[in-house]
């Protein structure tokens, strides 16, 4: 082990809480960063997640939250590395994404081993010294001891914002999301034959506005029976005069954004799904988010546009932003997300 | 027969060609207009639609468009009462309800009748004199040979705009269409798990832009996969400063709109389909499109707000607008929608 | 009230308690019923389906479980005629359609008032002296205080069953339940692209012994995303050879069976649903359920068939013929079965 | 390239016609296959999979049907290696996975080429010289020019039928079929809030009786709104004694069965699709059916039990081994299905 930790001596060591959705595509997300180290993953129970994790190998040492429950993974076989307790000596960052709520308690667990953390969209607020997106507001995360990612929904939507504000600035905007209800294989919710609305704004709104104080944003959602990725709708107040040629670029230009064409087939969210699947992405994921290129008009002066949000994957890259962040690994917001869009093959379209 | 003749004598005499979906709610509009009178309805085959009517004591009689399929009717012990030709000769407006394109070759038969005719959405615009809404341009059917209706979605959501342009005026709109992709029941079209989209503009923006010139409006599409109502997500510019409470205010006045709460209970499409159902209204038919109350936020000056689209009745009262415009009955609109409104029982919110 | 009376002096005084799904049906039935009185209905707020039943003129009285919500209803406008308490003075029997273990609270109360109540599927077997379907075992219903009524799938299941069994006799009975997992308008349930497995047996099997204890029964239930009705596919053994013809025979005779055709357009769940909407059928209800003619097939000496269950009414006739059975309105079944037949307007297709 | 044919000297030359959802999936499987060569690939289009394709790195040659589109291919980029006729002097066995119908034109290329092929259950029987599964009729796929494999869910059952059958006999079965009604992604068909009906018996029953005529088979399908999956409920009568506890271990000594339980969280079709994505299986595929260990239970003598179908990847391995049978590479079925089961790495659960 001593040779190992050599090599990692340098590296930041990152453990994930939660091994479910978002859980098993942090872990790989950062196992696939060379300037980390992926120490463990901590999980309750022998979940389907977690013989999974067993039956491709164990690529990830596993750790238990509640150690008397280690026989249990012992009649199947699963072998286990120690306890939460234990893993958490051995980091530097905890990625919690265990179920909304259960951050909080865990952010106690986080000061007494004197270890960061950055929780998922669903902790409130309060839980963290930052609300934090890896494009927007890297530097509010700098040094931080307790980050907040923007959930779904919002990471994606302030990757395209931030990419417009950037060239143009922007006044306002006004969204519709249509948000895909349940994960693929979630029985625990579901809608059918059903578009149920929420109250405006969504809190997508709001939370944009706590990272980009300086854009007026408000928005509708409306959930609906679908499980392969959400879809927003955007009208945008640019500062400057702007055309659709001139999003498309800025988009092009993203790592994070993929630009598509209906005439090419990608028609629906699941066909970008399929896509991935496709590609031989691991779980079908994508990282990216993508802008149709044929739903971007004008109403006046202000844009509309269309983005798919891939939920299972798409704050992955923006978590490991933040580990950058709160670590001071690298100090300027360009250098932090070009690491990690390089460990995680993610190029400009050109 | 001469009675009934006479008490008829100045009724517009109505027919509906096409049995579906449409043309049954047609039909039932139709016979609740007092100074109507719906002589018959045509279909082409026993369908379900038609073996209902039978099975509910032929409330409207039934002519065929060949005759040589009127042994297949008898079989079935379903009476028929001529042929379309023989209908046409008795009428004075058809309301064509027919498949996309067939209406087209109707036309031919309307002229060699002399009668007049409706056409619904899915015909293309050349077919008719006039694109016609009874509350936005009623004036522009007038006397008119062929009208065409507007599309459920552009009806309903032209109601909504027409009654804030006439209060505060409204210079642009950008919609985002929440689409139910088939009817309860359709077995022809359909989508699982998969959001659709289509390119910006939408027909229903480039629709109301011809209806309503002096409104620039453009807007996306999703079709979902649910059958109890679009949902229309509406950014407007108005003229003039307009809050929310005015627009509720309106919507409240105007009989073809419902405001209702999510905080009730209303928080989806099919929640309004389900109190329809509960109110006893044939079908579970809604004529109302409704505005959710919490939905509406403010952009700016420009108001964000949600309305719900029943596709297969909303276009009903404009259908019969319509046949009171081209028939000349009443050369007011207020007084055509009025009338239209008190026989379908249509009344504003107080 | 006096004169109101004497009119419905022997008539049987019956309430519906919790006016939701299956409350609003029962109301409707007991209603049609020319031998029974229904007296009200008790809700606890002032939910949709009361809204709806004010806004259609309060066809039924209400009454509150809690008298100190009644300003909620005054505010409202909702007109209420007393307490949950007070009506039970006035009735004979309670049909309680209350959501699931809420009925063994209300027992309390039927016992302090002295009168008997008919309880759903929902409840455990324990609440009630029998377990009971108005074909299959009428008698065990006769003068007992407390009946328990099989659930939706249950009572159709044993109709069809049970009209074999008088035929030919069963032996054994196979089934595969394709369960419709909420319906339509609910958002407190549902599942999205995913069909979930139950384990075997399921109770449906289980309680159909209970009912019919001379046929062994087994079956799997798989509950899949669509409201408007379960479908169930029957493998039974009967005791005499049997054929296709004859099933279809015993299914026309009986008035709460339809048979009908894929050819004829029945070729679905909602496909009969469309159709009892444009029957004009209140809330697009259907008290029978059918059986597909091209759905039958023999595997040896057993036969395969497959029925649809409307879940939402299906219930109503055989609650209505507990009422007969616990007030011994009727000794002998086919007497009491033929009359809420009758006033249900059911009868036997020939 | 002499290098590589030598090293390809001994192994059968394979091309996949038509790259789509099954293509693509056969093209991974062959090149998974040490005796195999999979010398290209061939379609018509740079449809999304083909785009996939080249996006991850031209994996596999690309053939054209149609050299005058070559063009098309050249503006993306995207190498190709020939044409079709081309491809075709270079092959021993064509797996032939386009749309229904295609396959018979393409047969009189195959024929005019002098090679094998295989066609997938969309064709005709008539198109085949044997209709054909690895396991259930190995022999009749000897030396044959032209077969045809069962469809997906007739290779799922068949699989676990004939593991019975080897084991006790099987007299008859009589199986519902609960259909996801299109694949991930597909907008061409679909249902929305439908189970649809068809006849009885399905063709799944017919062919199963096809290609094991001493079985007696009839069955009722329904179409479902998902897409992860077929479950098929099977009633079967053995011809011996036989127990839930022999069933279970049958299926876990079959390499193509995967036993699992409800209380591990497989609950669902999809629940297994999320498995296997985590699994990190391409695509989230598998090529097992899998048996639900809860879902079985005795009807008198008869057993009812659950298979699910992943209809994607369930046919690849019986392809495979047909590839075998028309080379006669090996004689005998256990090795043939063996060597595919080796190379997909499909081992009994211990």
């Amino acid at each position: 082990m001593s040779n190992v930790w050599e090599t990692n001596m340098n590296k930041t060591r990152v453990c994930v809480v939660g091994y479910g959705v978002i859980g098993q595509r942090l872990a790989d997300g950062v196992a696939l960063q060379e300037d980390m180290e992926l120490v463990g993953v901590v999980d309750v129970a022998p979940t389907l997640a977690v013989r999974a994790l067993h039956e491709s190998g164990m690529p990830y040492k596993l750790f238990l939250v509640d150690p008397e429950r280690k026989p249990e993974f012992g009649e199947l076989g699963i072998p286990t590395s120690g306890t939460f307790d234990e893993l958490l000596e051995e980091i530097d960052v905890a990625l919690d994404a265990t179920p909304g709520g259960i951050g909080a308690k865990n952010k106690e667990l986080y000061i007494a081993h004197g270890v960061k953390a950055i929780f998922q969209g669903g902790e409130k607020n309060e839980i963290a010294d930052a609300f934090f997106h890896g494009y927007a507001n890297y530097e509010k995360g700098l040094g931080q001891d307790f980050l907040k990612l923007t959930s779904c929904n919002t990471t994606g939507l302030i990757r395209v914002v931030d990419a417009i504000d950037r060239e143009v600035g922007v006044e306002k905007v006004a969204i519709t999301i249509i948000r895909r209800v349940a994960d693929p294989g979630d029985t625990h919710r579901g809608l059918v034959d059903l578009l149920k609305v929420e109250p405006v704004p969504n809190h997508q709104a709001v939370d944009l506005m706590t990272i980009m104080p300086h854009v007026d944003a408000t928005g509708f959602l409306v959930h609906t029976p679908v499980t392969h990725g959400h879809i927003i709708s955007i009208v945008a107040t640019p500062k400057k005069p702007f055309k659709k040629d001139t999003l498309i670029e800025i988009c092009r230009a993203h790592p994070r954004i993929r630009v598509v064409r209906i005439a090419d087939g990608f028609n629906s969210n699941t066909a970008l799904f399929r896509y991935a699947r496709n590609l031989g992405n691991k779980r079908g994921d994508m990282y990216e988010i993508a802008l149709w290129e044929e739903c971007i008009g004008m109403s006046g002066d202000d844009i509309l546009f269309a983005i798919n949000i891939p939920q299972e994957a798409v704050t992955i890259p923006e978590t490991i932003d933040g580990v950058r962040a709160c670590m001071e690994m690298q100090t300027d917001w360009l250098d932090a997300v070009g690491l990690t869009n390089q460990y995680l093959s993610l190029r400009a379209n050109t």
